[in-house]
């Protein structure tokens, strides 16, 4: 029934439903005295919010932040930051007609289960408008972590089976779908309209890079770096598969190939390849950390759906309204916000015991 | 510097190294007066433990488990279960000439930057040994969750690219590989085989089924079922990957195959397909839960490796010693268990509001 | 750096200062269904808020909650209640000219120490202002409580030495003290105005008596029911002193005073006294639990006092200002709350594992 | 049903019953590299031991510690310690004859009531020798702390009414009931003996120092130091009340005598008195930590009581055996090891943030 924070240090709590009042997040762990503006905050929210571009939802949201605690002179104070974000756009009457109905692809039937009670409202707590909080507490977590020389860019490898085929990171913000290859984006744009004009959607791949982490960081055993950034990615709505460096084909590897040779650069023990994505035994290796996730077409579309309704009568359903066809491209932002959350409290937790680490 | 507990009601606390006295675990949160002795866990320990074929190490471990505390006359009491299996053929010696040097895709150097010191003698914590005590724990959530109807089994899906081409749970512990499909068993064997001989190792991919597991059981948010899951598979060393229910093929399907219509059997709502593996807004949703995790082939070669000693200097290095060619088979118990333990936890979670469940 | 939320399954985070733009609580895990408006947790509030009598600060705060999720349609859904109270009195300014010196008895000096920046604006996050938004969660935990038929009364039982000689609940609502000896109130009444009229403040003690607890809730060990109430109730701003039953007094007696016996009242144990305050073991006997806290007198006050400035210059200083001559009577409802959020997670808790209780 | 453990990154879970196999305790988050023996450990446990002196239980019990893991060539590897503590005189045929009585004052009938199942050898895990473990955790965490410059030292400061008159800390460890007044030891020690020969028991209060503090540990609102040390302090059998600096005497004070005054002492900021006992707003203030808790007299008394049987019929029960006629003495060590387990804790979390705190 709690589920709703993540973090031991580092810690984030979120609230709010998509047709409610708004959206929000208490930030505690927050290190004191960073600079931070509501402006640092909105710079990202703005990658994530609706109404971007036409290969997202037209719902059209502001999602202005304000900051209601815990900054002072412009300045954070190490006290828990609480950040709001007002839901503008609310229509909950788009969604009275399905309120009886169980949206297949759509958690309607698990909430409805698990609570007795159901938000109906365009999906309530479970909607995707909920990583708006999320994206939120990762542009403070980003933040502090650049200002300690760590840097996190993720990006769509792939949409409906187009593939990127080179990485230029400097292409990702100049095209809609945030391809690291604008080649491949503009095939994955048309993709995507042609689904919308059939009333469908398509999933994709979104892969993330981390640069600046410092070997040894990470714990052993349960709270492993690769098993927390797998908790925090799949709590994503929408993400179905996690990947660390090779992640899937590691498994069709021998041995002889997976592993990565050691070799010394200057005082730096470095690896030649990185299949590990960064991480061995749940610790950083000081290499790029490289974690891929799979997210499945959004679950809204316009065609004639079997279902039941929750006086158990099978019906039919089409969900019209205001929906992406492909959510990949505004998982980006999302991906970033939980490894920087995921990151910060590692670190926290990595430096409170520094002072006892000697030599190496 | 923590992370070797894993729960929030049903907790496990694990301890110990390869090469050291013993593994051991502290079980908090079982229910209370289930019947439990320590032939109940010895059974699971037996299938992980190592020597039991051709295809696994030699290393000889009867790995015998004793309950320390929380049992009284057969019954657990609630209090803490403790439980401790000796190590009883630990070989240090085997690992002393490898100790100042790093081993390829083992997590000496990144322990050794974490800690600044390390036990050297067979991985020290880092070792697959530490899953014993997994498998321990995993077996009193097992005996307590069938009692409530819900059944887990694993199985080797595939292994060095050989895929199980169809599934029969009877088939599974009769072959050394723990495949559900004996023909593909066969082929596995000898490719385990072979690799052996060429002194290399391989990988495999395992699947998880569970049934019985009630609609509405998991949390909202980031303790969405499938992220606890994931959580708990991939701090199983050598996980490199994680997918519920279609998985990373969900980046390539449309919405409209995707999703999984809703038909009412009886007063049981259910879906034609399970394309969401059982978990929908990380909700169950009462089908089957189906998750799979990507095994890369184990560290340990007989090849020689470049690497790097801890005092900055090139090396060659070789790794003679007692391993395993490949982990999937031994890793089927070890999934088993954590996600038994992953969701005892989850059910205890779920029965604890279940009083202000109404109508469902 | 954390330490903000409390709860295992019902869990609250606060957040908010004194005079920035207002206090919150972000409350996880609330059992869905239950009936809950804005009016149930204002009537609360409206006993804490400053400016009720002559005998608090003069400071005039409406104390207005807004409820910002997890309730729809007047009921709870079981997702995050987020619940904001705006400051509307803020004047920042009064705190200017203290701005640089460490009051006494206040943690300016603790938290300039601990974070190396304060919000100075009235004591910032420290200020007992903070305690309005535990009083809104435990008006949702009392709600839910009171369902499940358990009650809970806090009163003053002491201030400045002159103590209730009779304990008759009806009275407490009645006196600006909250004591229930309305003769005694009116003694503690005259001692404050004499207090405040001499630029000091007065202490006192805080007793708290709940009703309806089933036997058998709490856990073993370090979750003892009055360890965690102990932490809940040392968590309040100005409480010195712990004690459940006849706590310090404990000391003196022999074990053939302190041991209350059973008797057998029907089917139901009964204990002839309540030494032990209801809890044996940190486990409830189903009697009545009764705590008490030492509330020490505010540290705000009139007369000059020496400290030193935050460059190390010693100085003296003046505090004037809104400030309460006593606290103990507004921390009656902030006891109540801080005791209802507990035991409602307690229960919870508790309910997780009932299915395996058997012949109690 | 969990609660068998304690702190946020260094973290303690014990296990193990009065008359099973042993008593243990798993400690996680211990910092690497520090030289640790055994012996370290058992000097402490041996303080705590029954059968020490002739106002203590005279069961015999060698309480030898054993390492199992954690450990590496005399120092600590960072990886959890599991400590092992056999049971040598258990005798559970000194309960068999009371195994159907609820004693009164002990917790049989709570955790009877809990869990419907009991072990009812000598209090099974309720048993004060559960804070074997405890104290053998403390030893590691004291060791630690000593090395940061941090010492704990508790002490009896009144039995029965019988107070100490002067604090000299070298006489402590000279007397049989740990008083720091070797003239008020002896009366306390007459005062047990002839409690006994009445078949009787007697209670008494701990008071604990700790000196080295640094100023501004500690965290805000619900984990406020002095919150988390009642926690861990409420959490010992038998203790029934907490008090920091002047506890509940502060109630009696007025704010002009109870505030502290600040001086400067060079660059370092005092107190001149410390009322507060060393924390304030939740936070260090770097002077002494003072705290006391109030201890009951045991429940085993030799005289006859009244109770009821598990099956609801009043019965007469005498509690002959092996029991301490008060146990404030033992308790010293066992206060000294929660206040090190909680303080190591804090350190840690402390430092985790200190590259943002500056100019203080």
């Amino acid at each position: 029934m709690p589920g709703n924070s993540f973090g031991r240090i580092f810690t984030i709590t979120t609230f709010g439903e998509s047709h409610g009042k708004g959206i929000g997040v208490i930030i505690d762990g927050v290190p004191p005295s960073v600079e931070l503006s509501e402006e640092d905050i909105q710079v990202e929210l703005d990658r994530r919010r609706p109404g971007q571009s036409r290969v997202t939802t037209p719902r059209r949201e502001p999602d202005r932040v304000q900051i209601l605690s815990g900054v002072f002179q412009g300045r954070t104070t190490g006290t828990p930051m609480a950040l709001f974000i007002p839901n503008r756009s609310a229509r909950p009457a788009d969604y009275e007609s399905f309120k009886d109905l169980y949206r297949p692809g759509h958690a309607d039937f698990t909430y409805h289960r698990k609570y007795g009670i159901r938000d109906w409202r365009g999906s309530g707590r479970a909607s995707g408008r909920e990583t708006a909080a999320r994206v939120a507490a990762g542009a403070v977590a980003r933040k502090v972590l650049l200002g300690e020389g760590i840097g996190i860019t993720a990006y769509v490898l792939e949409i409906d089976g187009i593939c990127a085929e080179r990485i230029d990171l400097s292409e990702i913000e100049k095209n809609m779908v945030r391809s690291p290859d604008k080649d491949a984006a503009e095939r994955m744009i048309a993709r995507i309209d042609q689904a919308r004009s059939e009333g469908d959607s398509v999933g994709g791949i979104v892969e993330v890079l981390v640069r600046g982490i410092p070997p040894g960081m990470g714990d052993p055993v349960f709270d492993k770096l690769d098993a927390l950034l797998a908790h925090a990615l799949m709590s994503i709505g929408g993400v179905r598969g996690f990947e660390v460096g090779k992640g899937i084909e590691s498994a069709r590897m021998r041995g002889s190939q997976f592993n990565d040779s050691y070799y010394a650069d200057g005082v730096r023990v470095r690896t030649r390849t990185n299949n590990a994505g960064g991480i061995l035994g749940g610790i950083s290796t000081g290499e790029d950390i490289v974690l891929r996730v799979a997210v499945r077409p959004p679950a809204s579309i316009e065609r004639p759906q079997e279902t039941v309704s929750v006086d158990g009568v099978e019906r039919t359903i089409e969900v019209h309204g205001r929906h992406d066809p492909c959510i990949a491209p505004r998982i980006v932002p999302v991906v970033e916000a939980m490894v920087a959350v995921t990151l910060l409290d590692c670190l926290l937790v990595h430096r409170s015991y520094q002072g006892w680490v000697h030599g190496t």
